[in-house]
C-alpha cells in the first residue's frame, strides 16, 4: 500500500478514504502543498498577525497586517490561490478543483483562524463577491473589480443586512436604489457589513430596493457596485461580536446617504438582486462549514494537549483522569467525524447537481455544523479553565466567530424549517409505496386466513 | 447522466454518491435485486410473521414461522443469501461483497424489522457464529455445523453472558469448562442467550473458563460447541426486553449442568476463547449499526406519513404545523445522514485495514448510532401519540430492540472510553507538531521585534 | 432542633424544609404513618403482587390480586385512604389534606410502583372519576357509584380517547350520545381506556358528542355513566405499552355498540362534557408528576446500589469508578430535586388559586417531569446493563409507564405551547415597563450630555 | 386576599408562595424598597454606566464611574446596603436578613448587570472579602479594611488563582509567603484577580504557601493582607473574557515581587489559609447563582419583547410564530423556575445548617444554574439575531460573564463529582433498607407459597 496522503493527520484516515478516489492528481498535489505551507508559514504567523494589530481604537482600523501581506505573495507564487473558485463553474477565472476537493482544503484553512483563508485569497466576503462578479459582472466591471480581487490587491464588502429591519427576509429590505438620469442614487442604513472597516476594502456590493411596488416581491431588489470612497458612504461604527471587534476588517454599521454611482455599476439588471443573492450562497456556506470543522478539530487537538499536561494535574491526577473528560473527547471526535462527512457529501452533491440540487444537504450542514463546532470548542474551553476564555488561547475568539454562523446566511431555524419542509415533500412518494405495501400485506393475510386488528 | 440506482430512495442521493464508485457491478446488481425482494416479498410479510406467532405462553416458543421459511427459499434461489460473509475475509464460504457493500444492504434489511435479516440468512447471532466456524472451525466442525448454518437449515446461539457476574469483562466469567478423559464437561449459569429459545437452534457455542488460574487472564477461556439437545442444557426462562419476549428466538437464561461433549468440540484450542470472541465482534457491530439506521429511517418515514395525515388534524391544523414537528423531522434527517456516513466510513475502514485497524471507527459507530436511532424513533413515537407505543406500530418494539444495543457488545461507556483513549494516543505526535510550531512562532516574533505574553 | 421528619430520607432535607411549615400536624402525622405502612406493608408486597398475575393470556384479565385487596383493608383501617381528595375542594367526601400535603405523599406512593396508589385508594383513573362524581354527580349517582369507589369496592374507567381520531382535540370526538325517550344511546369506538380490563371495574364514564352541530364547539359534548356490564359494551382487546399489557387493569379498545342507559345517567347536563373534563385534569396531573418523581428517585437509589455492588466490578473497578457514572448520579439527583420543587410549587399554586389559577405551573410540571424521570430511569437501566431492561428489575416497566405520560393528558407539545403562550401574555406589561425604563435612561443620558447609539 | 408583594412580577407567584412565609416583615419591606430603587434608579443607569467608561485603553482603567458612585450614596441612605451580610452569621456587622431573604434580592440585582450589586455594596469579590475580615480579622484589621469596605469607600481583590499552575487544587499553589523578622515577604505569579484593575481597590487578600513542606497539605497555606500600593505589586495586564476586559475592575495578571508587609497583616494564623478559603465560598456561590437566575430571567423578558416586535416580522409572521420559538420560551421559563427553587432551597439549607451542612445543595446549584442560564441567554441571543451578539444588547456580555461561572469557584466537573460522591455515601443506609425489604419480601413469597426467580 502506498504511503498515506499527509492530510490524514488533519482529517481522519476514515474520512479521507471516503473521498480519496474522487480527488484528481492535481488536487492531491495541491492539497499536499497547502499542508506544507500551512505548517511552515501560515500557522506560525497566526499569533504574530494578532500582535501586529494595534490596541489603539483608531489605528487598529488603519492597519494592513504586514505578515499577512508577505504570506499572500508567497502563497500566490506557489499557486495556492483562489482555490475556492471551481473551474467547472467558472471556466474563465476558476482553478481546476471541485467543491469537494476545495472542501477538504477549507477544513485545513479553518484550523488557522481568520487569517489563513486570507493568505490564499479565499476569505469571505471576497469569495462570494468574486463569484458574483465572475458570474454576473460585465467585462468592464470584471476588469475594474474582479481582477484586483482575484489578485488579492483589494478587498470588498457585501452590504445587505439592515438595521431596524428583519432583513433575513429580503423583502423587508428598505435601502432605496433609484435611477436619476445616468446615475444610481442609494440611500440606506446597513449594519453587520463585514470587511467594511478594512483599509484595503475598495468596493461595496450593495443590495437595495429599486422597485418596491413590484407585485413579484422577488423582483423588487437590485444590486449595485459602490466604490468605498464614494461621497455619502458613511461608516458609523464597528459592531462587536461577543466583545470582539474583529479589526481591521470589522462588521460595520454604514449609512449610505445619497450615494451616487454611474448606471454602469448596476449588476445583471434592474430587479435581479434576489437572483444574485440566491446564487451567491450555496458553496460559501459549505466553505464556512468546513472551516468550522477545522476550527473544532484544532480545538480538540488543543484539548488533548491540555488534559495530558503534567503541569495541570489536580489532586494527583491528570485532567483526563477526572470525570467525563475522556468521554467528552470521544464525543467531540465522533461529532467532528460525522459532521465532516456530512459536509463533504454536501460538497459532492453541489459538484453533481449544482447548489440548487443540493439545498437539502447544504441546509443540513448549515444547521448541524456550527452547533457541533460550538460544543466541541466549549468542551475545550472548559478543559482549559479560565485560560480557555481569554486572549492567550484561540478558543474564545473561535467560539465567538462560530456563534455568528448560527445566524449569518440564515439562522438555524430557517435551515431546519427548509430541510423539514423538503422531507415533507417526500410524502406523496411514501404514500404510494405504503398503498402498494398494504395491498400486498392484505393479500398475504387473506391467503393465510388470518384477520388483522389494523 | 444515467438513471440513479434505486437505493437512493432508501438511503439518500448524497450518501450514495459518496460510495457508489466503491461498489462493484455485482454489488450494485445484488443491491438492486435485494430492493425488489425487500419491497415485494419481505416487507409485505412482516406483519404476517408477527401474527403467525401464537399468544400462548408455551406454543409461541415452539413455532417456526411459516412465512419466513417460505421467503428463505425464495431468497436463496435468487442468490440473496449470506450477504454478510465477505469473500475477501472468508475465501471459501464468502460472497463477493465488501463490508461497505453489505453495509448498504444491511441498512435496507434494518427497515424490515427482525425478520428481514433472517430471510437472507444474515441474522445475529448466526452471522457471528458462522464467522467463528468459518475462521476457526475444523473441517469436521464446519461440515457438521457451518454447512447447515450457511444453508439456513439450523440456527445457533452464542453463550457468553452470565448471571450474577459482570461478564462484559470476560475475565469475570465463571462457567467452568474442563476436560475429563475424552470429554469436555461444562457447568455454568448464563443468561441473555439470544436465539436459544428457537426450535431451530441446534448449536450453542459456549464460552467458559478452562484455566482460571492462568496468569495471563486472556488465556483462561475456551470455547466449546454444544448441541442444544445435550443432556444438562437447561433453558430456564426467556428474559424480556422492555416487556417483549422476542419469541420464538428469545434471550434465554440457561443452566449448563454437567454438560458433556466430546473433545473434538473444542474450538481452535485450549485457552483461545478470548482470541475467538475478539475476532467475532468487529463487522457484526457495523451490521447492527446499519440495521439501526434503517430502522430509524423507516421510523422517520412513518412519522412523515403521520404528521401529514389529514385524519390526525387537531385544532384545525395538521400535526406538522404544530410546535417543533418540522424541526424534529429536519433533525432526524440530519442525524440519520450523519450517522450513516460514519458507519459507512467505518465499514470501508474494515475493508481497508481489517477490524483491528478500524477499532476507533467501530467504537464511534457503536456509541453514536443506537442513541441516535433511539431518539429518531422516540420522536416518531411522540408524533404517533399513544398509538406509537403500542402493538399496532413497529415503533415501540423497534425502540426496545435498539435500547439493547446501547448495552450489547459493550455498553456505550466502554466504547466512549476506548475511543477517547485512542485519541489520547495522538498526544505525542501533537506535542511534536506543537514544539515545531512554537519554534517557528518565536522566530517570527523575534524577527518582528515583538514580545509575547505567552 | 427536633428530630427530622422521617420523610427526609425519601424526599430531601432541603425540599422538606421548603414545605414543612406548610404542613398541618394532621398531615405530618398521616405522612409518618404512610411511610411506616409503605416500608412495612406496601413495598414488600410489590413483587408478590406481580407474581400473583397469571401468565395465561385469558386468566390474567380475570384476576383480583389477593395481596392488594388484603393491604387495602389494612390501609383503610389506618386512615390511609383517599388521601388525594382534598377537603378544601370536596368538603363532604374529602380528607383534610391540601394538594401540597398530598403531593409529598404521592411521591412516596410513586416509589412503590403501580400497586401502591391502589392500596390507599388513590389510583388513576379512579381518582379523577371520584372527583367528577363528587363535584358534578347527583345524590343518586353519588350513592350508586361514588360511595363504592370511595370505599374501594369497585373500580372505574374514563372513556374519552378514540381510535381513528385525534381526540386530544376534544372537538374531534365522534362517539355519539343521543337521547331516545327516557334513554341515552351511545355508539362509539374508544381505545386506551385504562382500567377497563379489570374485573372490579363496574363503571365507564363515557364522553361523546350529544350536539355535534352546536356552533360552540365546547358545548357539543356530554358525559354519561355506563355500567360496564351494559349490553353493547364490547371490550375488543388490550392495547400494549412498549410490550406491557398492564393486566389486569389494561388499556382497552372498546366499541360501544348501541349501549342504552337511563336518562338519569347523564352527568351535570347536556352539552357540559367539555366543562367536566377541564375540571378533571388539574390536580391529577400533579399526582402523576409526583409519582413520577418518586419512581425516578427509587430508580436512582437502585442505581446507587448497583454501581457500588462489588459483584459487578469490571476491570478491577466498581462501576461507579468508570466513565461518567458519578456525574450521571449527580445529574439525576439535581434533576429530581429541581423537578420536585417545581411540582410542589404547582401544588401550592393549586391550593392558593385552584387549578385554573395554576395552569402555567401545571403545564410546566407536565412537560418537565416525565422527560426528566425517563432520563433518570434510563441512566439507571444503563447502569444495570441488560438486567435493567428485563422483568427482574422494575426499571423497564417504570420507563414504559413514564413514557405514556409524555402523551397522556396532552402531549408535551401541547403543554409547551400553552406555557409559551402564557409567557407571551406578559408582553404588554413588559412593554410598559420598558417604555418607563427608556424614558428614564434618556433623561440620564441627556443630563450627562452623552449621545447613545441606540 | 392581600395584594401580592411586588416581587411576583420579577420572580413568579409560585416561587414566591414557597418562601413568603419564611420572610420577616423587615425583609419584605426591604425587598419592596429594593424593587422601587432597582426600577427607578439602578436599571435606568445601567447603560449610562457603560457609556461612562472611556474606550481609551489606558483611561478606562483609571475610571471611577460617576453614576455608580452617585447611586451608592442614595442606596446607603435608604438602608439598601450590605444586604448579603447575614446578622445571624455576622452579629456585629450584619444586617437582619437570612440567606434565603437575600437570595431573592440577589436575583433582582442580577437583572441589573454588573453594576447593580455594586450600588448596594454587594458585589464580588468584596462580599467574600468582607466575610473573611468579619469572621477572621483582628480588630485592627477590621478597623483598617473592613470598615471602609462596609462603607463602600474602597474595593478589594482576592488573589488566589495562579498562572502556570492548576490552582483549583489549592495544594498546587506556588506563591511563597514567608516571614522575615517582623515582615512577611510575598513572591508569586497570580492571574484572574478580579477587581485588581479598579482604581478604588486598596487591598489584596493574598493566598500563598507559608509551609510547603508540611505533611498536612491543608496546613501549608496562609493568607495575608496586602495594600495594593505596596512596592512589588505589579499588575501586568488585564485578562479578557470572551473579548471583554470588564474595565475598570478587570481580571488581572499580577506578579508579587518581594512584596513586604508587616507581620500583623497575617490573617487568622500561620497555616490557616485553607480553612479561610473554605469558609469563604458557601453563600457567595449562592449569590452568584441567584444573580445568574436574574440575568436569565431578564434575558427571557428581552426575548419576549423581541419575538413579538412587529418590526421584526419575517415572511409575514412574528418571530414567535416561527419554528420552535414558543417552545423555547416555555423551556426557558421552566428552566428558570426550577433553578430558582433549587437555589432558594440551598439558601434555606445554609440558614438551617450553615454552609457546611449545605454542601450538596450548594454543589447542585453550582453546576445546574450557570449552564441553565447560559442556555436561556443563548436562546435569547438567537432570537435577536446578530444584534443579540453585539454591544447594543446586554445578552452577549451577560453570556460571557455567565460562562466564567462554569469555571470560577470550582469547575462544573468538581461539583458534579462532589455531589455524586455524597450520593454514594447514602449506600450503607440503602443497603440496610434493602436487606429489611428482602426479608419481608421473602416472608411474603413463602407465605404465598410462590417461588421467585430472583
Amino acid at each position: 500500500m502506498a504511503a498515506p496522503h499527509p492530510i490524514v493527520q488533519y482529517t481522519s484516515q476514515a474520512s479521507w478514504a471516503m473521498v480519496e478516489d474522487k480527488f484528481s492528481p492535481f488536487a492531491k498535489e495541491t492539497l499536499a502543498k497547502l499542508i506544507t505551507f500551512y505548517e511552515e508559514e501560515i500557522l506560525p504567523a497566526r499569533r504574530l498577525s494578532h500582535a501586529q494589530i494595534p490596541d489603539d481604537p483608531v489605528k487598529r482600523w488603519q492597519t494592513v497586517i504586514p505578515v499577512i501581506e508577505e504570506l499572500k505573495v508567497k502563497a500566490k507564487k506557489q499557486g495556492l490561490w483562489n482555490l475556492f473558485l471551481s473551474k467547472a463553474h467558472y471556466p474563465e477565472h476558476g482553478v481546476p478543483l471541485t467543491n469537494l476537493e476545495y472542501a477538504v482544503m477549507a477544513e485545513l484553512l479553518g484550523r488557522g483562524g481568520h487569517m489563513a483563508p486570507q493568505v490564499v485569497n479565499c476569505s469571505a466576503p471576497d469569495t462570494g463577491n468574486m463569484e458574483v462578479l465572475a458570474r454576473y459582472g460585465t467585462p468592464e466591471q470584471q476588469k475594474k473589480w474582479l481582477v484586483p480581487l482575484l489578485n488579492g490587491e483589494i478587498r470588498s464588502a457585501f452590504a445587505m443586512t439592515e438595521r431596524y429591519v428583519a432583513s433575513s427576509d429580503a423583502t423587508n429590505i428598505r435601502t432605496s436604489i433609484r435611477r436619476e438620469g445616468d446615475e444610481i442614487v442609494i440611500n440606506g442604513h446597513k449594519w453587520w457589513i463585514s470587511g467594511a472597516g478594512d483599509p484595503r476594502t475598495k468596493l461595496h456590493i450593495v443590495m437595495g430596493k429599486s422597485d418596491p411596488g413590484n407585485k413579484n416581491t422577488h423582483q423588487q431588489q437590485s444590486v449595485v457596485l459602490v466604490p468605498s470612497n464614494t461621497p455619502g458612504v458613511n461608516i458609523i461604527r464597528p459592531m462587536k461580536v461577543m466583545g470582539y471587534d474583529d479589526a481591521p476588517e470589522g462588521h460595520c454599521e454604514i449609512i449610505y446617504d445619497n450615494v451616487r454611482v454611474p448606471l454602469s455599476n448596476l449588476v445583471l439588471g434592474w430587479g435581479r438582486g434576489f437572483e444574485i443573492i440566491q446564487g451567491r450562497l450555496g458553496p460559501g456556506r459549505i466553505h464556512h462549514c468546513m472551516r468550522s470543522i477545522g476550527a473544532a478539530s484544532a480545538a480538540l487537538d488543543a484539548m488533548l494537549l491540555r488534559v495530558t499536561d503534567p503541569a495541570k494535574k489536580t489532586f494527583g491526577k491528570h485532567l483526563y483522569e477526572h470525570g467525563s473528560v475522556v468521554q467528552d473527547i470521544a464525543k467531540s471526535r465522533a461529532d467532528i467525524e460525522g459532521a465532516r462527512l456530512l459536509v463533504l457529501s454536501a460538497a459532492l452533491q453541489i459538484d453533481n447537481y449544482q447548489a440548487k440540487g443540493a439545498l437539502k444537504e447544504i441546509g443540513i450542514a448549515k444547521f448541524v455544523v456550527p452547533s457541533m463546532a460550538l460544543e466541541v470548542v466549549d468542551r475545550a474551553m472548559q478543559a482549559f479553565g479560565a485560560e480557555g476564555l481569554c486572549q492567550d488561547q484561540e478558543l474564545a475568539s473561535t467560539w465567538a466567530g462560530l456563534r455568528t454562523l448560527r445566524i449569518a446566511d440564515g439562522p438555524d431555524a430557517v435551515h431546519l424549517q427548509q430541510v423539514g419542509q423538503r422531507e415533507l415533500k417526500r410524502v406523496p412518494e411514501l404514500l404510494k409505496r405504503k398503498a402498494e405495501l398494504v395491498k400486498r400485506e392484505n393479500a398475504l393475510f387473506a391467503k393465510a386466513g388470518i384477520k388483522s386488528h389494523l
